[in-house]
């Protein structure tokens, strides 16, 4: 079974997974999973399993539709909380069947996470770990656009806990299952948690500048909501210069007016490079695992996590 | 450790499991806990531990914790949905820290449950097929209510799935755990599921008929919710009646003028005979099982089920 196949098992367990003789449970999850994404967190738990020398995949598949199913469920909530109206080019749940049901689809894919991981006895305890954190890292960031204030180290904070725990987590999970050495788990869930970081700075990047349809969700949101605000905070932007920033933000449309003040500074561009820095140092953590398919495969995923435009 | 402490020590533990370094999510969550609560389930759960034979409690305790986290989860999440302002003789997490931190909150219990459930292998399996029939019941009862219409099939359904399921699972895990024999585990999570039921329909008539605040929230919540509107189907209303009760209620207040028929009927008296056939059926699964402390605690909880005011 080679990757893409692996990737193609995994969507028709989570497909599978989320029958329910409540259809809209069913036809909700079954919405957005269609929907597609990039897939990340499961290609990371597929390919550090096999980078530690995993080879039955059939064994990993539920490991990794469970951390890609974590993710759903809390973009789902995500989209209660912020409004959303589009994710990844599609309606939302909660724009379809309503902020009832998108609530109970959230919980309902929780609780396929748990049938999916029940077999797996101490990986559990990873993924209580990631998931706890996660739930964290996303409390933290509304916390922070409730007080309207963030710095630099609650931005640090937050994309560590809600997006590079997760990351971290995912590879860990196949590390663990495919019988790493510690050492290899370890550098594993470095290369993880640097990759985590990584991506998001960018997807808070291209949340501030590109437009809707591109994204394929109602861009401006993240930024409206405190996040894309971080990305000034974490790449340079002085306390006063932001302070304006958020004070505007308040007084008009917050999203139009935070755009224009980090689209004017040099955040973008510190942010790409903070993002390429930290790719690379993920890349440095696989430097300890012998040369592999799946590492090949780590290196190129580290390097598109920070060249794509979407 | 006798079941006073053990209860006791569960509370400990449950306080102890939502620690975080996110101060809103540490206290929401002790706000809930600390409300105390009737904490049936937990109690199922030990007794069904001891009645088998097990001896242990320190291992039980953590299953008891998790079977009462999922259960206040939903209740986090039931309160944003119903608009609910008070639980428990409490204001809500939500009508506190808002919906966005409600909704974190009960994310965040939901993932301590793993926390706590990790380390018990195969009793995961047990646990989240409770877990997945226990949304699947609030997402029934939130279709029915949005749809307007609920038979007496569908209330039979819908708290099979939301209270039963919890009840017989929470006994399952208990006897489970304690190595019962199949019969026995079998009989107790009989048990578990008909004292659900009972339980179940005497909270729908205490609602119906309850002040505000001998119960401890807001009374004709649920009512309006379609929750209420259950007892009268459930209990002998013929389908014409329960029609003009149904438009009426859509026509003004729909609580008010459901429990104006609803009162009138000779539903509540029905309801609670049928849920004291229902706890008498509970008990008689009891009869398989030796003669112990636990099982006469057992007995005892399920006529308190249906003998309580609130």
């Amino acid at each position: 079974m080679n990757q893409a196949q692996a990737l193609q098992a995994v969507e028709q367990l989570m497909m599978a997974t989320v029958e329910s003789e409540v259809e809209v449970l069913r036809d909700a999850s079954r919405h957005i999973l269609a929907a597609g994404g990039k897939r990340m967190r499961p290609r990371v738990t597929l390919l550090a399993y096999e980078a530690v020398g995993g080879t039955d995949m059939d064994a990993v598949l539920p490991v990794a539709a469970a951390v890609e199913l974590v993710h759903t469920a809390t973009l789902v909530h995500d989209d209660i909380n912020d409004h959303g109206l589009m994710r990844r080019g599609r309606q939302t749940i909660n724009a379809i069947w309503g902020r009832t049901f998108a609530l109970l689809t959230g919980d309902f894919l929780f609780t396929k996470v748990y049938t999916l991981m029940a077999p797996y006895g101490d990986l559990n305890i990873i993924f209580a770990e990631m998931t706890s954190q996660l739930v964290e890292g996303e409390t933290l960031q509304a916390a922070a656009a409730k007080e309207g204030k963030l710095n630099r180290e609650t931005y640090a904070r937050i994309i560590a806990k809600k997006t590079a725990s997760l990351f971290a987590g995912a590879a860990k999970l196949g590390a663990t299952l495919g019988k790493g050495t510690p050492q290899q788990i370890e550098a594993l869930y470095q290369y993880g948690f640097n990759l985590g970081l990584a991506f998001q700075i960018v997807d808070d990047i291209l949340d501030l500048i590109a437009d809707s349809q591109k994204l394929g969700k109602t861009a401006g949101i993240d930024l409206a909501q405190g996040k894309g605000l971080a990305v000034a905070l974490a790449n340079g932007g002085n306390g006063a210069q932001t302070a304006v920033a958020v004070v505007e933000a308040q007084e008009e449309d917050p999203g139009a007016a935070l755009k224009r003040k980090l689209l004017q500074g040099n955040y973008i561009e510190e942010g790409w490079q903070q993002a390429r820095q930290l790719a690379a140092l993920a890349k440095l953590q696989l430097n300890t695992l012998p040369s592999s398919v799946a590492r090949d495969e780590l290196l190129r995923l580290a390097d598109a996590a920070v060249e794509r435009e979407y």
